[in-house]
């Protein structure tokens, strides 16, 4: 099995299709067909559930198009590119380090210099037509548009991640959760890459699905409460040592011996874990891979990617890190808005603290006017500012020199109710759409029977699109009605179901399970008789026969776990 | 109350926010808070629900970029477009059409020569800074970008509307469909609309939320299965007949009387009524007003909007057309692929049809080497298309008249197995943050009590983004612990809640009477003595005592509305 296989029953099944076919396509677009679409919002909704439910978290919605303040605020409009080369023949573009791949240890390291040199020295033409490439330029990846017309227009970009929208909102939602830390927010939706050459599928898609939560928290408090209940819990880690070794630690040991910088980042590592493999990401195919140092942004306390091992080797799905106050600081800086938080002690505590005291007496002469204005500036001046025998203020917009003589530094006691902190972020923002590929390559199963292959999709009950196939054992009348009462029902009490009453019975549970539908009910005529119908469950391909009047009971408790197969059947 | 008011509590409460404040915000963009946001998620899942659940609807979800090719079928380059003028002094950009709002009657109507002349005559200037205007001009409304780098870029734009994207994927979906009509696609998500200068808080927003269904239907048969079960529930109507005229009809009197022009239509229609009014749309300020003739497409058969009379007066909330085959027709024209659909007979009927033989005798002589081609030509080539005494064909690219004599038109008898139709459009189209904006406008109640005047947001239990406050009547430990636990409880079934323990409890209910929470939860010491708690019910801030463990199963069956709270009370 290879992804190829896997995209290839996506297509044929209604999972995903690429963008666009009837007018060519366009690489890196993808769209999700009927069961793609019901398996992401399953999905979604369970990780809105744990986090909203679950953790007390808010759920935003922002605006995907952005001013260009925000994103030089974020550092995207200065740094979210990539490295491009262009074909002087037939004008193609690549990514100049994708080309070094098998060429170069670490061509993603490499700058325009060393890019150009590197391809030179290789002799590395264009892989479609052999022509020369041209030098090595910087290609923004955010979708540059204009937003309001003509001359008032002004430039917008499609936001490259849902965060931003978070943080620019920062105060407003301090104020929601009457401004107290920690609180947390989540944000799903579209993000937006303009990539220079997008390959190997949904992976690296131009326009994707993010699921992104920001942690607000006390830089001087990284505990997290429900560490305790979770601290036995284990995590298969590898750490930036050499030699890229996996280790199997528990929460507490990770926190204990420093591999996990905090335990609050430890508690979303295996958040994001409980999540993943609820949703269908197989644990035996599942790591986090810290990031090396200079893989990690320098602003970073700590970060690691949730990999799962794909085809394609291991590929990353979810980055949970510590972005310590890196991102409420850039926009503190960009758009002068305080968003620091009063962290309120139990009572108000004394402080002792110096400040500076203007001598107003001797200053008249020298400043005259201004005394006034230069004793004023004085006094908010911190005394760190202090240069030897002089400080410099501002007066007026001026700078100004101010000889020691003309102040003293005294201590004074003040009350302060708190202290004011910018907060850290910490970060778990999941890839929706290697999320879902992920759970879909780890489903995808060939089984042998007499008629050949196919392919059963093990997918978890809480992600499959279709919950339950209902079947009437033939197209009579006598069996369509009853089946269709209880199809009906099913719907009514929120299960997606597939009605199907053509072909052989075989055929139907094959089609069902090449969807990963994880049951099917089937009535037949014993129904008719004494009201029992079948439960058919997917992967055991086992039968166990109930009263209609609790399939509905059943079918819930086993889709959500809270009831499995196997007793059922042994009842 | 106007809409100030609304937006104001909106801003506090945390349900809409204007979009990057900080940065000093963008005309046209609003973000949902955590409150809009968990009440757009109801309401799209109401609506997801109805329409897969009940109606077997399928959902598919598409990419918001969209290459040029897409827009050029669906007409949106050529025609999503407003007339626009700048002021020459401040360049400040208007709309022309609603700078000429009370100085004629339909100002939307007029050309560009048209709308210069009324400004010139009535003097319009800027608005602004009274300067002098410029002529008009067209501005396309959709928002332009380049997708790829560079010279390999291509023009993309970022749909105007959801339904292209269902369009586009139509071969794909019939085919999931199992190449059977009729059936229906869903999408919800992001459109988008450059305003040249948007107003009227989020009825008018650059980037918006659309909820569309589009049904495709044979064009030979617009008859609904379960109209019959609902033709005498009845539409608030406003047909455009001269004078603007409310009737209150049933669906069936409204399609025998040729009203409304089919059932489907009609069915979806009171579909859209059912919906809006269960998510909180006031039915008494809700109506269906039919496009005037020159309002609607030249395509359309029919079309009709749902309006809501809000502060604004009556706006335009769902629209409801009957787009017959245009959107598919312009979509098989411009990309060349076949979207036409076998209506199967019930079994192949033999027709007579008339087909063209050429004579290939007498052809050799005429044309020679290309003998053959010219009689394949003929024999693909329709007969209607022989012009007296002869027929162009193409050739080999190039078109080749041929006389009358090489060819004779015979009749032959084929069975067909059905007719090959391009199906109809029903297209209900949802603007999803006017449907919001309207609940919430519908809800504002203003009440007074002996402290002054309150707000209560009257939402409907569906809608309602916190469905439950759990108080405990004291902050004291033995009251929050059973308390915490109720929240606990209810969260783990789905429930979203509010523990709140700070404040009295009147300041508590009226806090969630703001934000439209349609019950609350209080412990108090009668709890740890009997195992009791109270439920208050907003609107008639009535109370009735249950056990405590019976909590969950009574409030989801009040929010579900399986049971009321008046009966709950005399029980």
């Amino acid at each position: 099995m290879n992804s190829a296989d896997v995209l290839s029953l996506c297509k044929r099944r209604g999972f995903i299709w690429p963008a666009y076919e009837i007018y060519g396509g366009i690489a890196g677009l993808y769209d999700y067909g009927p069961l793609g679409t019901a398996m992401k919002n399953n999905i979604i909704e369970a990780w809105r559930r744990a986090y909203t439910l679950g953790e007390g978290f808010v759920e935003i919605d922002s605006d995907t198009i952005g001013p260009e303040a925000v994103f030089k605020a974020s550092g995207h409009v200065d740094q979210f590119a990539d490295k491009l080369v262009t074909c002087t023949q037939c004008k193609t573009p690549f990514r100049a380090d994708h080309l070094l791949k098998d060429k170069h240890p670490n061509p993603g390291a490499l700058n325009f210099e060393e890019l150009d040199a590197e391809i030179a020295k290789h002799g590395v033409a264009c892989p479609d037509c052999e022509g020369e490439l041209s030098r090595s330029e910087e290609f923004n990846l955010m979708f540059k548009t204009t937003i309001g017309p003509g001359s008032a227009g002004r430039v917008g970009y499609l936001r490259p991640e849902t965060a931003q929208g978070i943080f620019v909102n920062f105060n407003s939602l301090l104020r929601y959760m009457r401004e107290r830390l920690p609180f947390g927010v989540i944000q799903v939706g579209r993000g937006y890459r303009n990539e220079i050459s997008p390959r190997q599928g949904v992976i690296r898609l131009r326009e994707f699905n993010m699921m992104e939560a920001e942690l607000f928290v006390d830089p001087n408090d990284k505990t997290w409460p429900r560490f305790r209940d979770v601290r036995h819990e284990t995590l298969r880690l590898v750490p930036n040592e050499p030699g890229d070794k996996e280790v199997v630690m528990s929460l507490e040991e990770a926190v204990e011996q420093r591999v996990v910088a905090n335990e609050t980042l430890a508690y979303f590592l295996w958040f994001t874990q409980r999540f993943l493999i609820m949703v269908g990401v197989d644990a035996e195919r599942l790591r986090f891979r810290q990031h090396l140092k200079n893989e990690m942004a320098h602003y970073a306390a700590d970060c690691w990617d949730a990999e799962a091992l794909l085809s394609f080797g291991w590929t990353e799905i979810v980055g949970v890190a510590d972005r310590g106050c890196w991102d409420l600081s850039r926009h503190i800086e960009f758009s002068k808005v305080d968003m620091s938080v009063l962290m309120r002690y139990d009572s108000p505590v004394e402080v002792e603290r110096e400040v500076i005291k203007p001598k107003f007496n001797l200053m008249g002469p020298e400043f005259k006017a201004k005394a006034k204005l230069v004793g004023n500036a004085l006094e908010e001046s911190d005394p760190k500012e202090i240069k030897g025998d002089h400080i410099v203020v501002l007066v007026e917009g001026s700078p100004l020199k101010v000889d020691r003589k003309y102040f003293d530094v005294v201590k004074v006691k003040e009350k302060v109710p708190g202290e004011r902190v910018v907060p850290h972020v910490i970060e778990p923002s999941h890839g929706l759409d290697r999320i879902m590929y992920t759970c879909l390559e780890h489903a995808y199963t060939e089984k042998q029977d007499k008629e050949g292959n196919y392919i059963v999709m093990r997918l978890s009950p809480i992600s499959a699109p279709i919950k339950v196939g209902v079947f009437p054992l033939m197209g009579k009348e006598e069996l369509i009605t009853p089946a269709g009462e209880i199809d009906w029902t099913l719907r009514m009490n929120g299960v997606l179901t597939s009605f199907d009453d053509s072909g052989s019975i075989g055929r139907r549970y094959a089609r069902m399970d090449e969807i990963g539908t994880p049951f099917c009910i089937t009535v037949d005529y014993q129904t008719l008789e004494d009201g029992t119908v079948t439960i058919r469950e997917r992967d055991s391909t086992e039968q166990v026969r109930v009263r209609k009047d609790e399939v509905v009971a059943i079918l819930t408790s086993l889709l959500c776990g809270s009831a499995d197969f196997v007793s059922l059947k042994a009842k």
